[in-house]
């Protein structure tokens, strides 16, 4: 839709930005505004909003680490990876993700963002056609939208739609992109179909693992690598630091060709600076935790299928949680935040989605378990959502 | 350019990566083939690479601020911004940005790449023209193929072209995007004359102070504060807490109503982990830094000034830094890369940029100052950069 008249060139400078109260307006009416709540150290409140899974980011040799990279590399690493910012630090926790995960090769971003951007840019482009799961992530959305390549977004979790849109694709070339662990509802992409779908199309496979990794695999490699698919030479993973790993930033794993590639071309790694050194510290101190205790990930299992057995229990329409995530549907988007307001003050934090956040256009409740969950948290956590409940959520 | 022939779905798995040999090999030839190499935390080399153009990164109030925000607030955010990342740092961090430059208000994002992402996008639309300077940063030109705006890129610094493609835009919207220190040679984009076309167009005016904020301006209050620009209601800065701040992160610093608009709108702010609290601590513990200490940015300014008056001198096309950045042309890529690793090797840590960082396709090194580069300092960086030149440098 073009503006229909002449352009206006006479605006006032007050003026410029008056479309943005406009579309504000819109938004209250449609119960999608946000706030930023600024947090305390010390919240004191039972965090069921956080990914912080394993509970890792206040733990004491996670902290640590960041603190003593800190001051020993200094608080930022001053340039791009090509430039001053690759340290012996990043390259050792590539190595170590490489290596724990089972691929030759990982490079980390400054962001899980940076690196889906990277990677699904970097790997399709003109030549190229790109199937995804229509509920992938925002980033791997951007992605795609940076491409150039063709994209075609098919059924949610469905296989055979895969297989058609290969199968008809006009680009020689082809990309599978999906997350692992839908990051809404918590539920599994059939990744050993979905795999076998590329064989069978001659596509590569790309898996944002951002909410596996961590939490679903072997002592917690990840849903790619539960699969079977670590390692594989058509496989390629991205990740978070963000999450399980309780630090920031992002990393992308696979073959080594693939890595070298991306050094040479993906520009959300060229041209952006390297991930702070504290960064890079704690993710790295946050895999050996991982590693020295290889059950965590079962319990942050436990505790998401207990409260989502819990919720369903009490009536709520709730997913059937394959990883740490529970989500609750709430009756609209004023209701999901004024719900969540009022769980938050009852001391339970709990995650709000609504759109543009949810695919399907229903707002949530968005909860997560932790490893440290208890059963009077699941307890007090139940009740808490029972009683805030708006009328028409059962 | 369509594959020609039918599609082949028969790729062996082994094989689906295959192309990205075949790129590898056409950078090998064209002496674009980039290498990580990993710094140690004591390199004793005279660093004239990185962005921490005032010493910060590894000053002690800073590091010390990063340290110390880890172990009391978790080595991770933990979340979005709009769900548990937001903490009282970030909160202190934007206010204290938004009334050093005079600014309504402040938003921080996890990087100066995702700050351009979010500004560019939310600020523009199907029903926006988006006016260019073609030198500006990579991150600019992925928000700008993200925006759906009808897109124009003009000619460097030519305020004229500016008004040229305003006046004959096709959408009533519009949006002026410009670096103000251009990454590559520390040239300034003309902003009184930018902001005046704007003024005449009924456009808005977004600058990327990245390289500007810390070095110019009152206190280094950076280029848009300089140009009498900062509290504009139709500006918005972007900036990034990775280079005079030296620390990780980015912000957007504008009108109220803008702020609030990313924070609902943006999609690299609401689908992105908020920045580290360590990262956030630095970056207020490096401003607190720069308010006691306003001369830093001077002693920038006046050690890039000397640098590339000597480089000149010396012979070598070279370019007339206005901010911390200086350039000086190699003959290729190849002997821009073998120049820098000659350096390397006498102890002088240049950058190397080549295409597709060079908007003009010139390779070049490209040297930053610092606030604490000594006459000396600069002595052997001449001496150096000389005795290593290739034949053809000059
Ligand atoms: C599925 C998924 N992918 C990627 C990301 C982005 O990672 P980051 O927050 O580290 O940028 C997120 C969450 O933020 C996510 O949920
Ligand atoms: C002009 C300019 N804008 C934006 C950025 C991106 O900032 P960041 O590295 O914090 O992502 C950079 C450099 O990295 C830059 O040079």
């Amino acid at each position: 839709m073009s503006a229909p008249g002449p352009i206006s060139t006479d605006v006032q400078p007050e003026r410029v930005f008056d479309w943005l109260d406009e579309e504000a307006e819109k938004r209250a009416g449609a119960g999608l505004v946000r706030r930023l709540r600024a947090r305390t150290a010390e919240p004191g409140d039972l965090d069921l909003a956080g990914n912080d899974y394993l509970g890792l980011a206040k733990d004491k040799r996670v902290a640590g680490a960041a603190a003593a990279a800190s001051l020993r590399w200094g608080a930022g690493s001053t340039g791009s990876r090509l430039v001053t910012g690759s340290t012996e630090l990043h390259a050792d926790l590539e190595r170590e993700l490489a290596r724990f995960c089972g691929t030759e090769a990982a490079l980390v971003f400054s962001s899980g963002f940076a690196a889906n951007l990277g990677a699904v840019t970097a790997l399709s482009g003109s030549e190229c056609a790109i199937v995804t799961d229509k509920y992938i992530h925002a980033s791997l959305i951007e992605g795609c939208r940076l491409s150039r390549a063709d994209v075609a977004a098919v059924a949610h979790r469905d296989p055979a739609a895969f297989t058609h849109a290969l199968s008809t694709r006009r680009k020689q070339r082809a990309l599978v992109v999906t997350d692992s662990v839908f990051s809404v509802d918590g539920d599994l992409a059939p990744l050993p179909e979905l795999w076998h779908a590329c064989r069978a199309q001659g596509a590569a496979l790309l898996v944002d693992d951002a909410h596996g990794f961590g939490v679903l695999g072997d002592g917690g490699r990840g849903a790619v690598h539960e699969a079977g698919l670590s390692g594989s030479p058509d496989v390629v993973t991205t990740i978070t630091l963000s999450k399980a790993l309780g630090a920031q930033g992002g990393a992308v794993l696979g073959p080594r060709r693939v890595i070298r590639h991306l050094v040479d071309t993906a520009r959300s790694f060229i041209f952006d600076t390297a991930l702070a050194p504290g960064s890079v510290a704690a993710a790295l101190a946050a895999l050996t935790a991982l590693r020295a205790e290889p059950g965590l990930p079962a319990q942050v299992l436990a505790a998401a299928t207990g409260l989502g057995a819990r919720l369903r229990e009490a009536g709520f329409t709730t997913s059937t949680p394959e990883a740490a995530v529970v989500s609750v549907h709430a009756p609209s988007p004023d209701e999901a935040m004024s719900w969540a307001a009022r769980c938050a003050e009852h001391g339970v934090r709990v995650g709000c989605f609504r759109p543009p956040s949810v695919p399907d256009g229903i707002s949530r409740l968005r909860l997560t378990a932790r490893a440290d969950l208890t059963e009077s948290d699941v307890d007090t956590a139940v009740r808490v959502i029972t009683e805030t409940a708006p009328d028409r959520a059962r």
